[in-house]
């Protein structure tokens, strides 16, 4: 299984069991725009963690961490809508023609270059 | 290998490359401005989407096509910074606890339940 | 008339007209979302030309243009929804503690300095 | 004076005096980063308010207060890089032919019914 699938594995079960002391948890409660508004709020923090990594390179793991937060925030937001990851790389897969992938399957992946 | 490892491929070869009707190329010439003008609207969009599909739950596959968009972008973000999209799962499994997990080598998973 | 409420004016103009060649007729003509598209883009616009302020100050008329865009869509939004700049400016005004504004009588003001 | 001259002098004072209790000079302390993040914010609290009006028309004051959060938060943007709302309105009464105006010295409007 790959991480975004534990991920989204993890975040299943928050849904479910709402443990007290869980961020993820919280977020669910909080409702539909508090999830809404960190989407809003971590893709602001990736476009100034950006910035910030033209004037000093050695700030890019400020940038991975900022996209990290923007990813996670949208795990959460899939889910609470019923969907996940591997919808949105099959939605990739089909653009990119990176026929062949079946992420859910795990089959060895055959894909040729794409042409995009 | 993962579709993000499949597109990651593509980006770096288009970077390298820059065909000359790629879309992703004409992202690299404009600069880091116009890829992070992208995250915001892009942002914006998966926003708009998650309201309307609130509305109408039928149109939950727009959120799909408006999440996809935003993590392309976010990839080509991270490959004009010379990092991928490896850097920001192991981030995150990092965070949730999901040790064993070494997506570039393609181990198989052993992962136990996280914690959070 | 102060130049909000010129503004406000001309958009309630457009709104009724709805003149071919009036890029503010077209964006009511698209709707809610694209004008909150656009909301998205103009704020990533501002948060961009402020960063880019920090290294070239003399890059800062740029940042006055991105809010005067920013405000300008917000004034459509407004517009779009039966509000106006007055609404805001009321709001702001009663934040403040700015008593004695009455922007739309356009009487004189008698504000004492707020104490925020 | 306008509501938004005022509030430009209160912002003002606020840079300079920096008083403890202030929550203008706890956004200059802590800096461009944070004052941006908060456009991003307050942005993203404008469409997610304006999709809200949608369904529930009498949502609609919540709006009006998130616009003037937004415009807000531009004008501490505005004071920390040295420039007020009087130089985006002189931008926005340019671009739509509003001459005659001049709100710094608040000399009558003499403005025609522009053209846009």
């Amino acid at each position: 299984m790959s991480i975004l699938q534990d991920l989204t594995e993890v975040l299943e079960q928050r849904k479910r069991q709402r443990p007290e002391d869980s961020y993820v948890a919280t977020l669910y409660a909080a409702g539909n725009n508090k999830i809404l508004e960190k989407i809003g709020e971590e893709a602001t923090e990736v476009i100034i963690a950006a910035k910030d990594a033209e004037k000093t390179p050695e700030s890019k793991q400020e940038l991975v961490k900022e996209v990290a937060d923007l990813w996670f925030h949208c795990l959460v937001l899939l889910a609470s809508n019923d969907l996940n990851s591997d919808d949105v790389l099959q939605e990739l897969a089909a653009r990119f023609g990176l026929s062949g992938h079946d992420e859910k399957a795990a089959r060895p992946s055959q894909t040729h270059v794409p042409t995009e």
